[in-house]
């Protein structure tokens, strides 16, 4: 058994910008040499998330528009009272859909489905760089 | 410490269908021989969630409920647009639940409450089959 | 490799009620002296949820109110013609907020982001105490 931490790094636009990152934790998983384990892929910060979702332009526009519902953008919450920085509905989204994932993986592979990829969301009001903290624990 | 992968198949019937599948991840922990650990359960494809739920008719009629604020089923997505196979609503909610779940177990027991029982949820609009990996980590 | 089960305990207040437990993760990955692994804090029964959170007091009013409008308080659920115990909401807010949690920790410190806190929801229509499973594995 071993664990064995990788990071992935990426630019993001804020504003519901969603990244398909299934490709780097897949190779973060061949690249740690273990056969069977977990995968658990954990966005650093408040305002980003972590799911599983068919990567492709409609779905990228959906949930956009059901987090709406949730958390509307236009909104003004006591959040932004606090810290007038006005991303209030980024926290309320981001701490709804969750920082965290565990995916395992046999024969080196992750267990997806075919249409299942790993999605970094990020929620907050401005572009940044973000930090996924991938660890890999398995034998 | 060791690494056993379990699966779990389930005929589902679409349209928010709720599995009790705790007996199914505890029979695969007590066959491991582990004693402490986790199971990671995690549903394969993207339109299934895994979360825990008292599981009893009520709640069973309370959850599609409350996500049809978030997805209604009515509603036309952009996922629509693309594929036509008019299962957006599937694709959101599957999302927003999440694919995974990591219970620890100790004494080769999961640590779920009394009243707590791990659910499979099948968004899709179809009837199908479902596999779903527990992934036992422990020792 | 090991796994170290530790134990959190927590008096809440219900509806809706927010506590930060970082500092409770944080001390129990130190005392398991190990250095690198995941932490899976998990909360005991179906009307609690984890996340992370910036732990702030507008956003612990901010979460509650968008979760008004998926499982409203003042609604009638299927689950209370069932029991009567009227927490039909607190169950829904449960199982779509999820009761785990994975996060990664390296040299025996939390791999969190500087505003991102560990918190325990409790969902419930009364005070009660609350256990949260912090399950450590690692090297």
């Amino acid at each position: 058994m071993a664990v064995i931490t990788g990071t992935i790094e990426r630019r993001t636009a804020g504003f519901n910008d969603i990244h398909d990152i299934t490709g780097d934790v897949s190779n973060l998983v061949k690249e740690s040499g273990l056969g069977s384990g977990t995968a658990t892929v954990f966005v650093t910060g408040s305002t980003g998330g972590v799911t599983t979702l068919e990567y492709e332009p409609g779905l990228v526009k959906d949930i956009p528009e059901a987090l709406e519902k949730v958390a509307p953008m236009g909104k003004t919450y006591h959040h932004d009272a606090t810290w007038g920085d006005g991303n209030g509905f980024s926290h309320v989204r981001a701490a709804l859909v969750g920082p965290s994932l565990t995916v395992p993986f046999r024969d080196g592979r992750l267990m997806l489905g075919t249409w299942q990829q790993i999605v970094l969301l990020d929620f907050d009001n401005k572009a940044r760089s973000r930090s996924v903290v991938v660890q890999i624990m398995g034998e």
